[in-house]
Formats: structure tokens, sequence, C-alpha cells
């Protein structure tokens, strides 16, 4: 068959996780967080679980829920958001970016991906009949120039898929960039679907800026966000979609069709947790940042090159000194296998020009869990 | 725009969802119970929250969950599933569905829908590009004869999708009709899509039999169930593919890409409820027989023709006593604003040819909910 959506491979974070499974690894691949979560927000979960309702809520979300992400977009970010007709709820993130490129691309329509990008996006866009054009940003500090963007944007443009903090690259876009993107989208007269899962998890003091809260962009955005990433609950599949009412409306077309609902307990939970006091998002930053720091340490002292990083779960490291010469793939499934240490080779992330000797790794996890892997790599290099 | 999914308007369960509220009617309209499920299964479901893994669990679903589809299929259908390789779990049936149809349908290939049918099931079908050839089943019985099947199947037919039992009609499709559809499968090396989401809501004696058991089948049909209606947990959007391995492989890249995985916790609460003892189910069935039973006995008390059915939620009621002659749509709105009664127009369900005198009541409510709305459709009519 050549039906759109089978033509592609099994997503490299599933084959990785199976192969680390299969080899006994510990698992630095697929990113997810190795703690229980927040007691508070599981236990609210559970509570609506028994107490509340358990059929289907508004395809748009629980009021609960959508009213807390208008809350959190005021407190973080001095957004005003009419949590009515400019928030959505979808059954995770990937759902929501789906429900974003199905419901707004028109076949024919171009598509601006940055590469690296999540091994979702490309799928979608072509799904959707549109083109993808291609930025590729370079490592070791994955930058981009005005003319990428000018070589990119055409008046065929329909939107701009940019997903910040970004996943692997670790890379959180500056205020200057952004205005450089933000300028090409306005000028062609485009949208901006942004990917910002990683929202919370910015480290160095730094904050994250959404692409929405640049002048001329309130209306252009469609901000897309996740419990899963928010609340170290990536089981849960619980997603948002913060948006100009005549933008989050064909998105919300599409969401019918894809997943309809999301399980309103787990709403109710999320709903909660989006209001908890700030000590509780500056923990999980602060917290994550230690373990960037950890692991990172670790890669260095078994020889790596660590790329510089300021968010997600991710750290990039140079394997050209080890051999593997050109094949990040080859040297991931020799490391899942030898060193029982599974990571993801970074080429998975591009369709054209990908770089070959970088490979990343999950630092969610528990310092003797990080620990036991900088041994294993220790005894392999 | 003209982007797939969005140029058709919100799901007409929605709509009448939100009228009602409005309009503080009693919601006979979107098809859900009123109870709270399962004790026992909500509070696996808690527990497994408050205890078990909240990370992502594989793209396939859980083990357990897998394993108990596994056995369901042989206790309830003779069927000998590998869990391994035949099943998947999904954020729903809705997105079962679409993870199917994507997966499989080629641009071109020509697709046998049954009308009425779920109003996602074109949307999506064109989204691939698939090309629809409609059967339209007759009222009362909803019959259809091999004149319809051979009008409708040809040698570019890729696939039929049916849903049995049939929501809105209430039909449970025989031995023999199955075997026709069947013949014309394998005449045309098609396959079938098999949304069997209400299997277990089957009243009178009768048993839902699965196309997928019929000679020649097995290898053929994709069977799609729903732990929301199987445990009266709509909220929970917990759905469920069974296939051969080359057909569930592609279905699985579709999904991967759609929602990738589905809240640990519910699927192991779902998991415990697949193996709960017979009474289980035939309790379910007996309980919305019984309600069935008293709907269509009110309905026809206050002058509705009610049609027969055997399965599903739901009821058909003929309305063309009442005038708003050629317009369900219109009478439900009446209804709905006047009497404070939710119903669904069966044309809804309808693309070519709709039947405009019927009309869908939804009894899966608590007995004295729908005697209320008995008296408010006996103080109207
Ligand atoms: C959908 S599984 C992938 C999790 C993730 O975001 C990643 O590992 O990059
Ligand atoms: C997705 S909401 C619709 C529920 C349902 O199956 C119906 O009412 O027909």
């Amino acid at each position: 068959g050549n039906a759109l959506l089978s033509s592609y491979g099994t997503t490299i974070f599933e084959v990785m996780s199976r192969l680390s499974e299969e080899h006994g690894a510990i698992n630095l691949g697929q990113g997810f967080p190795d703690d229980r979560g927040p007691a508070d927000v599981l236990q609210t979960a559970a509570d609506a679980l028994l107490t509340g309702w358990n059929q289907y809520p508004s395809m748009m979300g629980t009021p609960d829920l959508r009213q807390a992400l208008a809350g959190h977009a005021r407190r973080f970010y001095g957004l005003e958001i009419d949590w009515k007709t400019e928030t959505m709820v979808t059954s995770g993130a990937t759902e929501a970016l789906t429900a974003c490129l199905l419901g707004l691309i028109n076949p024919g329509d171009e598509v601006v991906l940055f590469q690296p990008m999540y091994d979702s996006y490309l799928p979608i866009v072509r799904l959707a009949g549109g083109v993808p054009r291609f930025v590729s940003l370079k490592a070791p500090d994955w930058s981009f120039s005005r003319a990428d963007l000018e070589a990119a944007f055409s008046p065929r443009t329909k939107l701009v898929l940019i997903n910040d903090p970004l996943n692997p690259a670790a890379k959180v876009f500056g205020r200057e960039e952004l205005e450089l993107i933000a300028e090409y989208v306005q000028r062609f007269d485009a949208l901006a679907v942004c990917d910002e899962v990683y929202e919370h998890l910015v480290f160095d003091g730094r904050r994250h800026i959404p692409l929405m809260t640049l002048p001329g962009m309130r209306d252009r955005c469609l901000k897309i966000g996740s419990a899963g990433k928010t609340f170290s609950l990536t089981g849960w599949k619980v997603g948002y979609v913060t948006a100009p009412p005549h933008l989050l409306q064909p998105v919300a077309k599409a969401h019918q069709f894809l997943t309809f609902t999301t399980p309103p307990n787990l709403q109710a939970a999320v709903a909660y947790g989006l209001g908890k006091e700030e000590g509780y998002f500056t923990a999980l930053a602060d917290g994550l940042q230690a373990k960037r720091d950890r692991l990172s340490a670790g890669l260095r002292s078994a020889g790596f090159d660590v790329l510089p990083g300021a968010g997600t779960y991710f750290v990039v490291a140079d394997i050209s000194r080890f051999g593997f010469d050109g094949d990040d793939q080859a040297f991931c499934r020799w490391l899942v296998a030898e060193a029982k240490v599974a990571a993801i080779p970074v080429s998975a992330f591009f369709v054209e020009n990908a770089p070959t000797t970088v490979v990343r790794f999950c630092f969610s996890k528990k310092d003797e869990v990080l620990d036991e892997a900088i041994a294993r790599l220790h005894k392999r290099f």
C-alpha cells in the first residue's frame, strides 16, 4: 500500500524503547521522566475518577481546564485568552498538532518546517496535502539566518511550524530569532503552529517566550502545550491548543474526527495542576537543570562532546571521535546492545542534510539511573 | 479555507448536547449512559493511577490490556488472536477508526459505506483520498440486497466499513446479511473495517456476530471495540483494534501520529474489566434492553411510531404524523426548545437519499430520566 500515513517507519522513540527493553539497557532514548509525578495532581485525578463524571465531556474540553489554561496564559505570559472561544483540550500534544495541521492546511499550501523536527510533523503535513519547505538549523547552536527564512517563505506559505524549546536540540529560541520568524510570518500573511510542550522546561534562569506574545502575532499563532511534560505524566496524553477563534474553529473540526474528547478526570487534575503555585514550576525546571548538568558532566567525562542545551528533557552529544563515521544510527544500535544505554540518533529528526555525528540522551531520570548510565558509558569509552 | 477536515460542520452530537444544555432539556441526543459505570473498574483505574506507571506505555497498548483483548475474543467469539501482533489500543474508537482508514486507504481507492453512518466516517475516508460508494439501508428494517452490494463494490474497492450493531438504526446484522457482505469482500479481494463498539449491547437473547468470524474473513477484517461502551464509561476514550498483522501494521503507523498512546491506568482498568464474569456482560445488555423497552413504550404512548431495534443505546422513531414534513432537523430543534427533550435527526447520518421523518433517542439513562422525558413528550403531543 501507499496510504499516506503507513509509508513511514515505526517512530524512532518506540523502536529504541523496544530495543532498550530487549537488551536490558538504560533507556535514555524516548523522552519521559521516570518519577511518579506530583502526588497532589495524581490524587486529584483519582478523586475525580471515583466521584466525578466519566462520560463524554465537551469536545472542546472541560470548562475547568479551559479556564485554567486561560489563567496559566495570563500568569506566565500576560496573555488574555478567552477560554470559551480560544482554548481546546486534546488527547495529547501529538493529537493537538495533527488537528492543527489537518484543520488549517489546504492541499498545495507550503509549510515551513525547521530541521531537526519531531517525527510526526512531516507525515501529517503531507497527509494534509501541504508542501514542506525546510529550514535547517546548524549545530552546535542550531542557528538560522534571515537568508534561510527568505529562501523558505513564499507567497504560498500557509504556516510555519516551530517547536520551542526544541526537541532534540534543547535549543530555546531567543527573542531576536522569534522576531525574525514573526517578521516573515507577517510579511507573508502566514500562521504559526507553535509546539511549546517544553515551555516550563527551560533552564539557567531563562524564560520561554511564546511566539504568540510578540507584536502582531497574537492572532496568527496556535500555541500547543502538554500536561504530560508540565506535570511529568507523559502517559496521560492531555494536550491543549490556545488560538484565536478564527484559527481554533477549523482545528476543532479536525479534532472531533481524531479523538473527539479526552478523559474528564485527567482534565480535572490538569486544571488543578495548572493553578499550582510558582514554586512547583521553578522546582520542575531546577530539578531538570540539575539532571542536565549531571548527565552532561558524565558524558563529558566519558569522552563525549556535549552541545549546549537550555531546555527540554535532552542533551545532544557529538560522537565523531568514536568512529561510526557518518552513521549515528549505527552508533545508537551499537550503544544499546553493547553499552546497554539507549539514545536517539539525531538524524532521525531530519529529512535532508542530516548531521550524522550527534545523538540525543534523555536526562529526565533518577540520579542513580543517570549515574549507572554514565558508569556503563565509562566502561565502553 | 478548504482544508479537508475543517469543511465539515460541528458534529451533530456536540451541537445537540450544547442546545440541550442551553434549553435545560433532557439530553436523549448524544449517546452516553448517565450512570457511574462499574465501581470495581473505576477503583482499578484509581489504584493504577496512584500506584502504577503514568508515563508512555507502548504505542500498541499495555501487555495486560492486549492479552485481555485476546482473551475476550476467545471467550466471546472463539477467535484465536495473537496479542503481540494482532491487537492495538487507541484513544477511543473514533481514533481507532481514523487510524484504520488513514493507514489502509490509498488515494483513489473505493470505500463502501452503509448509510446511515456515523458522522466521522466520510470526512476521514475523504481525507485519506478514498472514493465513497454508498449502500443505503432502508427503514424500517434497514435492509439491503445483493443488488445493492453489486452496485457498490467494484475492482477498485479497497474496503467496506460496517458498523454492527448499527448506530443510529439499532440494527444488528444477521448471519445471512454478514455472509452476503463477506462474499462481496472476498470476491473483490477487499477488506472490512468493522466498527463493533456496541458488540455487548445486543438484546432479546441475540448475540453479536463479528464479521471476522465468518469463513474466509479472519484475515480480511479489522475489528474495532470500545471500552467506553462496554463499561459505560464513554469519557475514558479507550478503544482497540484487532486485526491480522499485515493489516494492523499499517494502522499502527497511522496511530503513532494521531495520539501515539493511551493513559496506562485506564488501560489497566479496561484489562481488568474485560475479564469480568459473564454475568457482568449479560446484566449490561439486560439493563439496556429494559430501558429500550421503557423508552419505546413511552414514545409509543406519546404517539410516536417506534421502529424495531435490537441493540446499541438508541431507538429510532418516526415523526411523520407530527408535521415538520421533510425536516427531521427542524423537528429536533423544535423538540429541544419546546418539549425540552434532545434527540438526533437521523438525516445527519446520511449523505444522500436521507430519510427525513425519523429521529434517534438515546435510552441509556436512569429510569426516572426516561420517565421525565416521556412526561415532557406527553405534554406536547
Ligand atoms: C511520542 S514518544 C516521544 C517522546 C518524545 O517526545 C521524544 O522522545 O522526543
Ligand atoms: C462522539 S459523541 C457521539 C456519541 C455517539 O456515538 C452517538 O451519539 O452516536
